[in-house]
């Protein structure tokens, strides 16, 4: 197994030697801008990284990576259209620095292009990786659906905002560990144990998210803090707090916008006053708990399991 | 040999039977109303058409044509958000009966659902009919990004119009041919000339739609004529007109959206003196000649040969 890093490395490598075309550059200078948008890149990393745990070269899996992360950058580019969102990564959205039609037309080039990139040196494999990879996109724009729905509705349960996590943000993370799996030609068991192992981590990932975008340290974190609450987003600590909150005062503050800077500070403390980070990292805990779970009934070298155990426990702690 | 309506039946059929799921309806809902659209699905009856041709049975082809046919109404469904049209086939578009973001992610959701239904039955096909599916794709982008381009371009030549076609439209169609060929596991040569013969269907049928949209009866062609004028769009007939017309008259209209009865009376006028009518004819049948020739260099039988024949020349010769 390698470091972290070194797999970030790969990805890094294979995503500048892409060959996109150049013209029309009104269709491609979008896609280069945002693969350029740096990011973690968790989940080519995850299905690098899987692969070799299962016993075959991280090369092997580099085309499925890159297809994956491509796929998220997709995603990230319509999400922002659809939400309207001006900054990304601490930079201008496509949509902004373009325009809306740049935007949706170079999103579906990327789609497409993910697709291409599955299938390139997939052998006997690419039935079932089809499969994983587009049944995981069909279950994430159910999320960003049930997402939207949310926005409308004030009687939104702490299971159906699970569920919307679990299918927008935590399947494409499953996705990347099974992919890996796949490629190593692991049996489908194994594949579909480390897929768990991916959406469990992905659950605590975004709770995690949801934390830091009311507690986190804007320095550390990148970008401003209590956007959520500004936006009324039904995050797992906004849906607790209008279910236990009798006090009606977290009602009443929904659409609110006269005094952003009061508006947080009242939340918050209203957040606190339930405990609510204090219960959200036992939430985080307990999912890091079950990804934990799902490595110790594979059979992994002592290295394989350590590196995904230590990501486990990173993504449950980290500041950005 | 089917009837073109025989093959037309069994597309209609098999689109009623996807089943798609209920929930969320946000999502679904406006993917059944895009598919229930109607219109005349040239592209998965040519597949149906292409695969009975070459020897196998037509329904070898059912989930690859419906594919092609989902891909096409998720084109038209994203075309109609960057066009801010209003009205497809007589009914409001997605983004006017919903919103937009939900005509965004619901288009997304149909190009995924194209690329799973291309792998359905398709055996050791599965690498190539990707590929030939997914290249057509990207193609189909860069002509509308060309499409777009040229919006505010006023020096667009008659030869990047007709490369701009091929691509956003024409192709598909080639697409469609090729993929019933594949499927019906014709040689590789007998795929590609039979892509070339709709490639040039495919030309000769979008200049059919230039002129109808400026010629046609509104009555039949089931739209209003003029539009492309009033849009100041370039086609085949703006292009000839800007390049030819040395009395300045056409570059003078440009832009102009006071008196639209007079705009496309005018326009049409000088359409006329330059014979243009007549010209565009002329460069559809030598479309059609093209195309037919293409059957001449496939072994097809008497039968099948006069399916695409008559095919081609109804579409020289269309009116709606």
């Amino acid at each position: 197994m390698k470091e972290y890093n070194e797999y970030l490395q790969i990805v890094t490598d294979a995503i500048s030697n892409l060959r996109l075309p150049g013209h029309p550059s009104g269709l491609y200078d979008p896609i280069r801008y945002t693969l350029n948008c740096g990011g973690k890149r968790l989940r080519p990393v995850l299905a690098l990284a899987a692969c070799e745990a299962f016993g075959k070269e991280a090369m092997t899996a580099i085309h499925q990576a890159i297809a994956i992360e491509m796929f998220h950058n997709f995603t990230l580019l319509h999400d922002d259209v659809m939400d309207k969102a001006e900054v990304r990564r601490g930079r201008p959205t496509v949509h902004v620095k373009w325009n809306e039609e740049t935007a949706i037309l170079s999103g579906d080039a990327m789609l497409t292009t993910a697709n291409m990139l599955l299938a390139v040196k997939c052998g006997e494999r690419l039935p079932q990786a089809l499969e994983l990879f587009n049944g995981t996109a069909m279950n994430i724009y159910e999320g960003q659906q049930y997402d939207m729905d949310f926005e409308s509705r004030t009687d939104v349960t702490v299971e159906e905002y699970m569920e919307m996590i679990r299918l927008k943000t935590s399947v494409l993370l499953g996705c990347a560990c099974g992919m890996g799996a796949l490629m190593a030609d692991a049996p489908f068991e194994t594949q579909v144990r480390f897929f768990d192992f991916g959406v469990n981590l992905g659950l605590a990932f975004q709770l995690q998210d949801d934390y830091l975008d009311t507690y986190g340290d804007p320095e550390t974190f990148g970008k401003s803090i209590g956007g959520d609450i500004l936006n009324d987003k039904k995050t797992w600590l906004l849906i607790m707090a209008m279910n236990e909150d009798k006090s009606g005062r977290i009602k009443s503050m929904l659409g609110t916008t006269d005094d952003p800077e009061s508006k947080i500070k009242a939340v918050r403390s209203i957040y606190d006053e339930l405990d609510l980070p204090q219960r959200i990292h036992e939430l985080i805990s307990a999912y890091i708990d079950t990804a934990i779970k799902c490595l110790d009934h594979l059979e992994l070298a002592p290295e394989a399991r350590s590196f995904f155990m230590d990501l486990a426990l990173k993504s449950a702690t980290r500041n950005k």
